[in-house]
């Protein structure tokens, strides 16, 4: 059975506690009245305010057009219990099929942008293309985050890594060692 | 006890399997005759080859300056064993005291760049700068990984990743799905 989360707001200058330690996410897009998803793990924060990430997204990648042309989308973190979801979405193809229907999603109604968060996701982060510098050469977004949804629990769930060759790391333990920083270096 | 790790050359096509998971890591460089380390947890894979990373390095690091002047660093990963080393190396600065000396840290030569290993860690990476348009506006270097050094054992050792506010998750399990994935998306 899927999980329901209860989602907040949360504090876009606050995700790099979700987007820093690596998960892969799945990326949602909207143009032309379709919608799509692609998985991704080549992603960075940049900064906290204005809430800055930066993606690499390979211009094969049907979803890669749909951002460009729109200049939108959602940055949805999924856990460990849906990574068979997670592998049917990186191995299929957002030009054949439509993904919300072949893989039982719910595409919920965004805030600020037009592309879908996806329901059963842990975290949905509404984004805006910022920069498009890179672009041409790397195939690399600069991305505003201009709104954030988080569950408000668990409050770390198990998140999927990505290691290449089909293997992926689970996320482990958090350990809180606040106590050996500077204050102001937390 | 610190770890003694034997190292091979690694394929720098192949270094995501380290690096897209998202572990924090130790940024070692050289420039005027000196060496630093710092800590990095803003990065991204961004081309398989050439072997591309991007990465944000706040312009108030000393580390900062000696990488934009040198053109040069070497991304390395530490292990969970090493947690205060890399909590230690985070909250102190370059410009005050010798990091190699202070944490009793090994810097060994590398092969492409001037800037030293940290024979400590689980795997070096040797870094050039290969593109600084972004570096004005948001402090983020494009670099090719021209040399990897890698452990040969343990497979996938314990790394450590941050969630700011004093923070680690440390990885978990690596599981192999690649029996789910089409041989193409391999």
């Amino acid at each position: 059975m899927k999980k329901e989360y209860h989602k907040k707001d949360f504090p876009v200058a606050q995700i790099r506690k979700f987007l820093e330690p690596g998960p892969i996410v799945l990326v949602s897009s909207h143009y032309k009245g379709k919608d799509n998803i692609m998985t991704m793990g080549w992603h960075t924060v940049m900064e906290f305010s204005p809430s800055l990430i930066g993606c690499m997204i390979t211009g094969s990648n049907h979803s890669f057009h749909m951002i460009k042309e729109s200049g939108e989308c959602v940055i949805n973190i999924p856990t460990f219990d849906m990574i068979d979801t997670v592998i049917g979405i990186g191995n299929t193809r957002g030009s054949e099929i439509d993904k919300f229907k072949e893989f039982k999603l719910t595409a919920a109604q965004s805030i600020e942008v037009k592309a879908p968060l996806i329901k059963e996701c842990f975290a949905n982060f509404e984004c805006k293309v910022v920069d498009d510098q890179l672009l041409s050469k790397y195939n690399f977004f600069v991305m505003e985050i201009v709104k954030a949804h988080v569950a408000t629990s668990p409050k770390y769930p198990k998140t999927i890594h990505y290691r290449g060759e089909g293997k992926f790391m689970i996320s482990g333990r958090t350990l809180d060692y606040s106590s050996q920083f500077k204050p102001e270096m937390l």
